[in-house]
Parts: structure tokens; sequence; C-alpha cells
């Protein structure tokens, strides 16, 4: 039996990101960059004021005898315009915050520090000496022109937008977010509307997939379910051609009536694993007409694990990812967990964080069969190979499952 | 001023979540549930094979004089379809994995463990004696037909999705996602595709908050920028009517030219508020024509952190989430920071792991008008009022800004 990690690393070997497309900026949130962002201005462009107040030469702000210097207003200069007039020496000019620096000014002195005859008034008192440049941010403090701010590979979080808005990236280079259909198989799947007749379980598995790969990044396209006939396959595969990745769940197994695998054989070169973990176990991995096929169990746990150990980062590294694995940390178990199987098992598990600590409580009935383990569950649990025993109180890895990948 | 607690306190204090709306189950993933969950089925629906193999009647599998039982195969059930005949003492039938077990049989087989003549054997052996119960996954072990699975208030995961599907929801109860209109403010603002003209700088803010309120489960719309004079904001809070919340940025200090706030006035109830910390400090908050309006900072750091501690609270706390803050843990930082600003300071700062120890470096320049110190931000350290002083290898306080709520 492969190793996650290997099964892991075999699979993204076979991997590549997808080309790049220019996306306008309001939709470009979660992409990853596919080209370095170069500023081609200063940031701040211009001088300008971090206060309300007024501008003037700092020295007109010694006090004279120790008398407040009382200087001629000459005009206002508010954010979005440019002072027509200079400031020359016995001057000042009322200034917005954010608006340019007048020229001939050298120095901004807050409101607070004056005295003067209200919003029109002719004259300014300085009540305290200000030195050059106070309370003014110098064109470029933050971005120089011609420096790279941002590098091709990084994702566009909210507060990258804001400096792509600010750069004037209207458009923005970044990968392309994967197409993945997601196909379920077998004869029991009816869809979740249905009545179920007897023998028959609903299609739990794509909804799940199709909201896993939207979370992933991905652009989920559910093919709905193919009977456990060669001609349903073929039919649903066909209308995957436009994918980037096929999800499948089910069908990959041992039974008789494992039809997909030899579709999958007939289509493309297909790898059948038994994966040393459970909940898991069989995955198939290959292409068939070029495009990489995953193939899940049929069972939800299975499927839902399997997922986030092999799909995610297979979508993620379509997406131009470089960070594919969730973070893995130490936690506490709060109660004994005991495992003896031979295969890996991944636990799931609720973690929360309880004074500086952070706890692990496993979400009941393991089973592989029973999907309210995955209620509440934010963490998997890795029980080594072989199995263990692990006390309340003593540590135990987990894997994040709502923290980003770092 | 006002702490951030206690302004936080009072926002959330005038905020309710919305009404529900039926959505289909494909698009409730991020939701927050405005229904109970109760399951009407058992889960699985019927006994069913956990394997492939044969169900029989356990005592059949018991050695006949050390020699394994040869029982007779009377047909096979595959998953999706009922056996049409019952297993009787001496007979057994073939069954796939999520099979339903024929009425008669009481265990299951794996295949591994007999001996047949391939497919279509009309006969197998039983090399191994089996308990009752044996590979059968038993009606109503995951859920039980009346039972309350998920309730009000809980958030749905792609995991839930899968829950709901296997339950049959095609359409789920879930809080309305809020509207939130977003509006620039100031003759200086330009939109992102301008070229600059001297004194103007582009729209950054409100592309980011767009991106910040889509991740914070909202629903954003970009009103563009209002130029400083009455009419312009007049006509921009006039599209704004549908909006459940109304952002904006800019226009709240304490400068002649802020007209939004006598504009507020005009149209609602409105406080000025300064809060005490940086960045950030002036915040206004009240309701204009019956909506809920949160008034940023115009600077785009002051803007983005607090829309982080305000702005995405009541994002969440309309759309029926209970857990409006981001977790804050105790990281170990890895350089000297020291602050003496009378106002809580949060610094912008990158948190990574390093073998089970969080550790933090400050992103560069902390000035509020540093658009550059969000890069590779992924926390907030929060240095007390008053300033304080942390040497390299000491603990701070760090807001985790890509966690999940808890």
């Amino acid at each position: 039996m492969l190793s996650v990690e290997e099964a892991l690393s075999r699979i993204l070997a076979e991997i590549r990101p997808l080309e790049s497309v220019s996306l306008p900026l309001d939709q470009a949130l979660g992409s990853v960059l596919a080209q370095d962002i170069v500023a081609h201005e200063d940031m701040p462009p211009f001088d300008n004021s971090a206060m309300d107040g007024f501008a003037l030469l700092s020295q007109d702000s010694k006090p004279q005898a120790g008398q407040a210097p009382r200087l001629r207003v000459i005009g206002g200069v508010a954010a979005g315009y440019v002072a027509q007039t200079r400031v020359e020496a016995g001057t000042a000019m009322r200034i917005m915050t954010g608006a340019p620096v007048p020229a001939g000014a050298d120095t901004v002195i807050q409101v607070e520090l004056t005295n003067s005859d209200g919003p029109q008034s002719e004259w300014v008192e300085i009540l305290q000496e200000v030195p050059p440049g106070n309370n003014i941010r110098p064109a470029g403090e933050d971005m120089r022109s011609g420096q790279t701010i941002l590098t091709r590979g990084q994702e566009i979080g909210a507060w990258e937008i804001g400096i792509l808005a600010t750069l004037g990236y209207a458009q923005v280079q970044v990968v392309r977010r994967p197409r993945v259909a997601i196909l379920g198989t077998g004869d029991e799947v009816v869809d979740i509307d249905a009545e179920l007749q007897p023998g028959q379980i609903r299609n739990s598995n794509s909804y799940l997939l199709e909201a896993a790969v939207r979370q992933a990044g991905g652009i989920p396209q559910r093919l709905g379910v193919a009977r456990d006939t060669a001609k349903s396959l073929r039919e649903k595969f066909s209308q995957a051609v436009h994918a980037d990745l096929i999800l499948t769940s089910g069908g990959v197994s041992v039974g008789d009536f494992d039809l997909v695998k030899d579709i999958m054989h007939e289509q493309g070169a297909i790898n059948f694993w038994r994966i040393n973990m459970k909940p898991g176990k069989p995955v198939a991995f290959g292409k068939i007409s070029g495009i990489p096929l995953l193939g899940l169990p049929g069972n939800p746990v299975s499927s839902a694990v399997t997922f986030e150990l092999f799909g995610r980062p297979v979508v993620r590294k379509l997406q131009g990812h470089t960070r594919l694995q969730r973070q893995q940390i130490e936690v506490v178990v709060e109660q004994d967990i005991q495992e003896r199987a031979m295969r890996r098992h991944y636990v799931r598990a609720h973690v929360t964080q309880r004074a500086g600590k952070f706890i692990a409580r496993p979400t009941g009935n393991q089973g592989s069969n029973i999907m309210t383990s995955l209620l509440q569950a934010n963490a998997l649990l890795v029980i080594p190979e072989g199995g263990a025993t692990f006390k309340a109180g003593e540590h135990i890895q987990a894997i994040m499952l709502n923290w980003p990948e770092d």
C-alpha cells in the first residue's frame, strides 16, 4: 500500500499550474498573481499633509520675543486640488488632510496648534514651533516608482486588492481557476430531491465535493450521477471535456460492478491505489482524454477526507498556489483515543483554543460510514500507522482544516 | 475617546440578523442555518453491506468437521437494488458494498475469505466463521429518523452540505446575506483606471472593502466616489436604499471639507467617535434612512484595519453568525517592538508557526499611511494603550486575520 505522502507526491508530480488570464481587479480576490506588480509612480504621488492645518515655512513658526508669530493666510488647498500660489515668508495657507503641500511651504502645523478668526480668517497665529517636514507625508514614502511590490505566485487577498487599486492595476494577470467536473457513480445513488426507493441513497458526495472545490478556489461543475453501465459513464465523461480536473466518487473499489476502472483504462491511463489510510484507502489517479482524474471512494466520509488530503492540493496547484498543504499543529487530546488499525487513521475532531492551548475532541463514532463524524470537525488528528493510544492530556498532531495553507 | 471594545459593543447593539430565505443547497455554502435540520429517515435507510462478499446465515459459516462449509449461491444483489429472494439456510447471495442485506441473511463475509468458481459461481466456500451482523451497517446507525442533526445558527460548510444532501434537504432556510453598499468620498479620489492628475489618488478603499466584505460573507456593491459636495453625497446615498449596511471611507474627520457628517446628520442619526486606537481613530456609526452606516477613515490602512475590527463583525452579525470576533492567541515577537503612543496600537504582522510556536514579524513601517504594511500581514499585534516595549522572544497578543472566528 502507498503512504499518503507518496500518493500525494505522485499525484502532484503530474499537475501543472494553468495558464494565466487577465481579470478585472474586482474579480481577482483569491486568485494567484501571474505577474510581478511594479509601481509605475511614487506612492503617495506627491508630498501631502497628514493633518488639517496650515502650510507654512518652518522658520516662520519660531516665537518672536516670546510672542506667537502671526502670518497672513493667502488661501486654502483641499485634497484633490493644487495651490496656484506660493507660500512665501510671512504667509501661510490653510491645508486639508491629503492635500498637496503648496510650493514654498516646508512644514504643516495642525489646526489645534493655531489661533485664527475661523474658517475665513485672513490671519493665523502659530502657537508652537514646528520643524521642517512636520505633518508632511513625502512622495514615494510608501512605494517608489519602479519598485516591485507584489510578485508572481502571491495570493491576492483583500489587502492586496487595495494595493493593486492604489497602483492603478484595474486589470491583473492571474492564474486561471480550474474547472472541476464532479461525477457521482452508482445505481444506488439518486439526486437529493428524490424520494428514496428501497436500496437507494442520495448523492451527497457530489454536493459536498462541489462545496469543497469552491472553498479550494476551483469552479465546480456537477455532472450528476453515472449509472453502473459503460454507456452512462462514457456519456458523463464526454461532458467533462472542458474540465481541468475530473473528480469521481465511488466505483474505484474492487467489486464486480466497478465499471469506472474499465472505462478509465479504456480512455486513459489510470492507477488504482490502495492508500495506507483510513478512512479512504481506494483512490484512483490518472488521466482520461488528457484531463487529470482523481477517483475518490464512494463512502461520504472517505470521499470528504481524501478530497482534503489529495483533491484540495491538486486544485490549489492548478490554480498556481505553492503552499499546498494545511498547517499541522500539536494539540492536546481531551479524552483517551485508542486506535489499533494498521493503516494511518485520520480522526475527525473539533479543536478549540483554551488558555493558549489547542484542545481536541473527536467528533463521535469514527466509522467511515458515519457522516455525523464530519459535523463540527475542523481538524483531522493523525494516528500513526500500526495504531497508538493517546491518554487524555497527551499531545497529537492535528491537520487544521480551516486555517490557511502555510 | 471610546475604547475599541466599547465602540464595537455599541455598534453591535444596533445590528439585528437579517430575515431568512430559502436557498437551493448548492448556493448555501457559507450561510448560517435559519432552521433546525431534522432527519426524516434513518441513515443509512436500510441495513447494507460494508464489503463486497456474500450474504448468508451466520450459523452456516461454522466449519463442519474441520471443513469449510459450501453454500449454494442463489443470486446477487448490487447497490441500488433489492434482492427478490430470501437467503435460506444452506444458501448465500453475492452482495456488493452498499447493497441492502437480503431478507433471511444475518451476516456478510468479504469475498477475500471465500472460495468460489468466479463471478458466476453457483457455489461458495466460507473460509472463516463470521458472527451475526458482520460487515453489516445497520439502518439508522448514523442518524435516526426524528433526530435533530444541525441547529439554527450553525454555519454551513462543505461537510454540512454533504449531510444536508444525504438527508434530502434540496432547499434550506438560511439567514439572508447582507447587501453592503460601499462609498468612497473625496475630491482627490479618482477611479483606479484613471491617469492621476496632480493632487489625486486612486480609490483603493472601495476595492479593498469590496473584497473584505465578500470575504466576510456580504454582497458588496461599490457606489463609486462621492465628490465633496452635498449634492453628490445625497445622490450616492440615494443609490444605497436597498442596502442592509452602508460603508463609507473618508469624510469622517474634523476638516472643513467633511460634508459626510452634515449629510449624515441631515438624513439620519449618526455618532462620530474618536476611538482609542491607531491606525484608525475617527469612526462614524449610525443610521441613514434606517440603514446602518459605518463610516471608516479615508486612510487606506486605517480603513482596512477598522473594517476588520468593526465592519466584519457587523457583516457577520447581519448574516446570522454568533461568533463575531477573530481568534486571539499569544505569539512570540521575533524582533523588539517599541511603541509609545497613548492609543492602543494594532501592528500589522506576519505570524508563522515554527516548531510548535507562533512567531510574529511586523510588516515594515507601521505609519498609518503606509499601505505596504498590509502586505503579507495575517495578524494584528495588540499593543496596549499607553505604549509598551516587547523584547525579541517575549509574548504578545495577536488577532489572527485568516483563522475563522471562534
